[in-house]
């Protein structure tokens, strides 16, 4: 049955051609769609067999969030509250969340991330990728990937996201079991592969062997690099040509300018630096250099547990000195190149009907009205939200 | 008919006797109302005609929210993103708002406000204090107040907001109508008088001048003090007896010791410096020097357009290093006290049933969740929520 959402004071389309700027904004506007495909975006009064009265309100391409871990169980609150006394963040806290994970069984699991899912699309976010890592065996990291990929296309093999307990003094056999039974067990589950290069994580050298194994099992790459200070990982991501270098607190001048020559998007992730008390990346810096950039949420239960891409959207603006323009096309375009992807991000004839509408006339509200829930409405989605019948219970984590 | 919250993981009641620590905390708790009123808080299982399954959520005493400026027309988005790219604030857009709620009409005005106090009443809060300030003549400021005072008890005459262009070169002109007619118009509509100290608005002599009206005319004092830059505002505020010196981002030594010495609350607004960018108050310095303090979201269409206290909490916690059980109780205890009130801000037997319930098992994720909207459901209020058949539009702004 096509669908008609009318009364737009301001459509973003990211398409050039539909609209105005490099937003392609269109101003009094409607959207036809059928099928969860967008049919027509014209003026306002098309005709369809259902309408949504907008009122007045902005309308957006849904938010592309191109870097989560959605998939475990528990919770760090406590962490997080001496975190903020003062205790410093540097990812150790990983291994709680991988206990409770393999001690959830797959059920409570599959539950907590449909109740995430149903969070995520409230949040305005229709295209959600999912990491793994919260495994970190064979076994567990083949449930974790087959849950994230019951749910979404865009799902991720993290096994290198910590050396778990164990494997403690005995690096290189984990990541020996990472690129051999380890991703034999998740290929059929995740489009990605990614590694965490930090001091404290994986050197250059383990994460180099983690994406190449990857690479040859036909993933696509990416890297999480450069959240607690300088290091190898935005040039390595950029020399093994990843998708997206995700994090980039700490970036160089050589980093910038390898950025900048690359296909490669830097993905920022500024709840984290929000909820670890770090320091925000120099977006500006990276913008003006040429750098293609994305902003994503990074929800997790350690140092980053939202799924708000308006409160991202906020503190790029407040914080990292970005454009409204510029972080909206960050959490849309910006998220799909991350995920090398141009269906979604934009709204397009033809394209995915994934909308995002704001109790709001412009989208100048979403940094201008910090912390209130803009989302009036999120139309479609990249994943799979839970049906009536199987709705997670209401039960708070 | 009396209604039973069953199954509360967590419950603060900001009462020490019925509960654990200085926020009164009690476990596995359950508390009954009937009309309005608390009737009993205790254990999970207590019985009533209605029930509420807070399903192992935490509840909280509704946010008291000392300090908005809800009611006005149009919108100052354009200000805000002219900010981020880096014009200064000086409050001077006041004019712009104080233009559009002249020209707005009684029931636009109205309608604008019904429908922000729905967004406070999801935002948790159930308590809010209402200024006037964007009428600025004798009778728009009467209309401000009267319509403040339809809803809230916790009105407050701020007709010493700006000088108004009108008077430009004759402050002292202005301050003599804000001293006479103006708060003769509007006495009978409020409860406090309050004045914008600061260089630009109202200087110290200005501000003494309207205070002490108000005080003669039977007002309460509050004083908007130290926001720019430091000034005379909160020594004066303590000297005059002010309930509540407010913003306080610039406080010296001699301030803190001032404050800490009498019974002024300074309340802190870290949502206005997150959107006008400024520094954030110390709070620590101030807290752990014995001062009484409130955190308020400002609400206005200027410096700070939010509702939420819990995005205020989050902001306290990271960027004013204030804990979550100081934050907390500077939204509810400490809004009360800046408001001069013991009856909410709290959950007491024979108090009002004032219930803020988060989507959450612990306070903790107010901060440790920042951007998800974790309220889950408000119960009861001390204003004045639209009845159904007046629900205001869903037009947004």
């Amino acid at each position: 049955m096509s669908l008609v959402v009318d009364n737009i004071a301001e459509l973003i389309t990211n398409d050039p051609e539909l609209g105005a700027g490099p937003l392609g904004i269109v101003t009094d506007a409607s959207v036809v769609m059928d099928g969860g495909t967008v049919l027509s975006v014209g003026p306002a009064g098309a005709q369809a067999e259902r309408r949504i009265d907008a009122g007045g309100r902005c309308v957006l391409p849904g938010f592309v969030d191109s870097h989560t871990h959605l998939v475990f169980a528990g919770d760090r609150s406590e962490e997080f509250t001496r975190r903020m006394a003062g205790e410093p963040y540097d990812g150790g806290g990983i291994q709680v969340t991988t206990n409770a994970s393999r001690e959830a069984g797959r059920e409570a699991l599959r539950s907590a991330l449909a109740r995430r899912l149903v969070e995520v699309h409230r949040a305005g976010t229709t295209t959600v990728e999912i990491k793994s890592g919260y495994g970190l065996s064979v076994d567990s990291e083949a449930e974790l990937t087959s849950l994230a990929a019951e749910v979404s296309s865009e799902s991720t093999f993290l096994g290198a996201h910590l050396i778990p307990g164990e494997y403690q003094g005995r690096a290189d056999e984990y990541v020996d079991l990472v690129c051999g039974p380890m991703l034999e067990a998740v290929r059929g589950h995740v489009r990605w592969i990614d590694a965490f290069c930090e001091t404290g994580a994986f050197d250059a050298g383990q994460s180099r062997a983690v994406l190449e194994a990857g690479r040859r099992a036909g993933l696509g790459l990416r890297l999480h690099a450069n959240q607690l200070g300088h290091g190898p990982g935005v040039q390595l991501g950029v020399e093994l040509g990843c998708a997206s270098v995700d994090h980039c607190t700490y970036l160089s001048d050589d980093d910038i300018e390898a950025l900048a020559a690359s296909d490669t998007v830097a993905t920022f992730l500024p709840a984290t630096d929000f909820s670890t008390r770090q320091p925000y990346p120099n977006a500006r810096r990276a913008i003006d250099a040429g750098v293609k950039v994305a902003i994503a949420s990074n929800c997790n239960p350690g140092s980053s547990y939202t799924t708000s891409l308006s409160f991202c959207i906020a503190l790029a603006v407040r914080d990292m000195h970005m454009t409204i323009d510029e972080a909206l096309a960050a959490v849309t375009t910006g998220g799909a190149a991350a995920l090398r992807r141009n269906d979604v991000g934009r709204i397009s004839v033809g394209g995915p009907a994934h909308l995002t509408i704001l109790d709001a006339p412009s989208r100048h509200h979403l940094a201008y009205r910090p912390g209130v829930p803009l989302i009036w409405r999120t139309l479609g989605a990249d994943y799979r939200l839970p049906s009536a019948d199987e709705k997670p219970t209401t039960e708070p984590e």
